[in-house]
């Protein structure tokens, strides 16, 4: 890892460019595979299952059976900590929830909104090396808060057909209301429009690769709602000496393991624990199982000695990671100067494992700079909010003059009339 | 308009279907005009100008004299009404705005989250037939009350380069910090890549014509965030017998003269209601001065009389209506049931003016059955929430056994180390 001394804030959006992903050339794969599913249905899923995960599905929803099967399968410490993290992350979502304010706008004119779950949602579950199980928790809970009726998880199968124990315990766990084995594009293609045997949804989330991503994209086009935009994950630690140049690697490389697009980064005032943190990086790093994939991520990634704090806010909301993690003598007021990250590590014993599993918050994040206008994943992500007005007499005799005033000054009559009427009867 | 007697919820969906717009056309226009704006700036943004809205530009800045002026030609009724609109409007979208809860999820680890304003925010207000400075008030003041630090307004200048007096006044009055004379396919380039003279924007807010619709979807590839998809206003009026014929008339005919693609819908347990609103619309329409324009929307629109409440409910959802006027003896009721809509407007005395104006509720709202899966624009859109969490020694000790088992289970053992690392220490 690279360090530089004192670069300006035009320097940093230099040095902390995300490695570029060229999607041009999957995105005839995506639309090839959307039409296809869309043309051809549940046989355009099997031909891709067979392709892209080598397995011939007669059917792609999990049995009850081997929910229970598999439940039978995960240790119960490992249920006991899911029940842990279950119980946080309900916590936090629940208190996101928002209670009805009746607004008396003028006297007679009451406005208030009320929230409704979206109808039905797809979540999806990336397959690959890690089984990442964390991610049901992360969207089934808040989505079963939110009141969705259908909560639908699509996750590509193994080899043999089958799905990791963990997953499908988890979705039990946490009210999924169906499993589907999906993956890829042609997932979201299912999700998008919908098949014999699938129904479409209203709202896609999750992570995913590449082609999820610009499947995702692509399935806004066909109007359904996504999360958000995705991209490989990311960290930014600002530490100064009142952090511990341990745990900080450790951070790093918590990240870095990811995968080897992903980026870390170091912002410090401290020169001395910048190089502590280097070294211990060197320590830390030859003991983890996925030792590669940190090392390329951490070619990607820089260590930036800033002269001073506000230089490093600066740069922090310029760069805006998905992960901050903030070991400042002056935490709060550095967290206060926050403008643009996905979510918040305060402190030497804040991990950000502790925000991917169990504290609570949500581990769905803006990545790639989207921090700068999107919120991670949370309760208001499940539902929509639908606004609504009654006026008495009163009110509309309150508000109707300037209502006639202007309608008529934008040239619509109609508007003004459906008031005129009515305050000719009051 | 067309009534239907007791279609099924499956025969609705085709009686309702939205008049669909080919947009493959628009497509490659979009693409080439994102694509030169990308490459010339400022140059393409002139020619694009000087060719859609007839005007050579020097500068696309509105000078601060010439909202002076234009302030001065706008009549004081007219301000006060304006006056009234905003303070209906802050009052509501004021009362959207969340406290900070700080939850203990586990004795030691506390989560919340604090709101912060999308720092460049771009707002678009169409030209056309009507200036509409009504969208000006919807969009600029949640804006400012989010704590957006840059509001730029873009809207097309007429063919002798000026705006309209009353968008200028209304842009002044809440708080936009600058507006530019660009509009259509161009502006939304501008506000996705900058130019030299413009500076790119995080988020894209506002109605437009099929060519703005386009462009929104394609800026959100290049990473900018846009409100919400948009299509032709609707209305669907929900009435039973306590209804009154004339006011569900005018306000049928309120919507219909938005344009010819406007779709208006009446859904009624009553039979003498809708012959009574059937008549009223020929006496009310020959008054308008759009009426060709209502003329047109009336052509697709229908009249629904359905059996029972519970079908009519049935058939709102599945329509998911941007506009619905709920008039019933048991509007409470109704309500409650009531998962899909943009904006609801309760009770006689309620009309949709009232809230394309002044009543304080956003207008800006999901058409297109997009109430599925969006909430109309409000406080929270101009807003992204960050999650933040401390945790104690205690709080580590409390869930760091889980976290440990969860990172090991998905393979992930930097992340387990960063917490066995700390718990070794405390």
């Amino acid at each position: 890892m690279k360090v530089f001394k004192n670069p300006s804030v035009a320097e940093c959006n230099a040095i902390l460019k995300r490695p570029y992903n060229n999607v041009d050339a999957i995105e005839s794969t995506v639309i090839q595979i959307f039409d296809d599913v869309k043309r051809q249905g549940d046989n355009a899923l099997k031909k891709y299952t067979a392709i892209f995960d080598g397995v011939d599905l007669n059917e792609f929803w999990v049995s009850p059976e081997d929910i229970e099967i598999a439940s039978e399968n995960v240790s119960p410490d490992l249920k006991d900590a899911m029940t842990l993290a279950k119980s946080n992350i309900t916590k936090f979502h629940k208190s996101q929830s928002s209670e009805i304010k009746k607004i008396e706008t003028s006297p007679g004119v009451i406005c208030w909104s009320e929230q409704r779950g979206i109808e039905r949602v797809g979540l999806y579950i990336p397959g690959g090396t890690a089984p990442l199980f964390s991610t049901v928790l992360m969207l089934a809970i808040p989505a079963k808060l939110a009141g969705c009726k259908e909560i639908i998880l699509f996750t590509p199968p193994k080899a043999d057909g089958s799905i990791t124990n963990e997953i499908l315990y988890a979705a039990k766990l946490c009210g999924v209301t169906k499993i589907v084995k999906l993956g890829g594009i042609q997932a979201i293609a299912a999700m998008t429009f919908g098949t014999a045997s699938i129904s479409k949804v209203n709202k896609i989330f999750g992570p995913g690769n590449q082609f999820v991503t610009v499947a995702k994209q692509l399935a806004t086009k066909y109007n359904v709602a996504i999360d958000m935009p995705a991209g490989p994950s990311e960290l930014l630690v600002y530490a100064d000496k009142s952090a511990n140049p341990i745990y900080v690697a450790s951070d790093l490389l918590s990240q870095a393991e990811h995968g080897p697009d992903s980026q870390v980064v170091l912002v410090s005032p401290d020169c001395d624990l910048i190089s502590e943190v280097k070294d211990q990086l060197q320590i830390q790093i030859k003991k983890l199982s996925r030792q590669k994939i940190a090392e390329k991520a951490l070619s990607n990634s820089k260590l930036l000695w800033v002269e001073s704090q506000e230089e490093a806010i600066q740069i922090i909301n310029e760069y805006a990671p998905e992960h901050l993690i903030v070991c400042a003598t002056n935490e709060i007021e550095v967290c206060e100067k926050i403008t643009n990250a996905g979510s918040v590590f305060v402190g030497n014993f804040s991990p950000e494992s502790a925000g991917d599993y169990a504290s609570g918050t949500n581990h769905t994040l803006p990545t790639n700079g989207f921090s700068k206008s999107y919120s991670g994943v949370n309760l208001s992500a499940f539902q929509k909010s639908i606004s609504f007005q009654k006026l008495s007499k009163e009110g509309l005799l309150n508000i109707g003059k300037s209502i006639e005033l202007m309608a008529e000054a934008e040239g619509l009559m109609g508007h003004k009339n459906a008031v005129s009427l009515r305050l000719k009867d009051i």
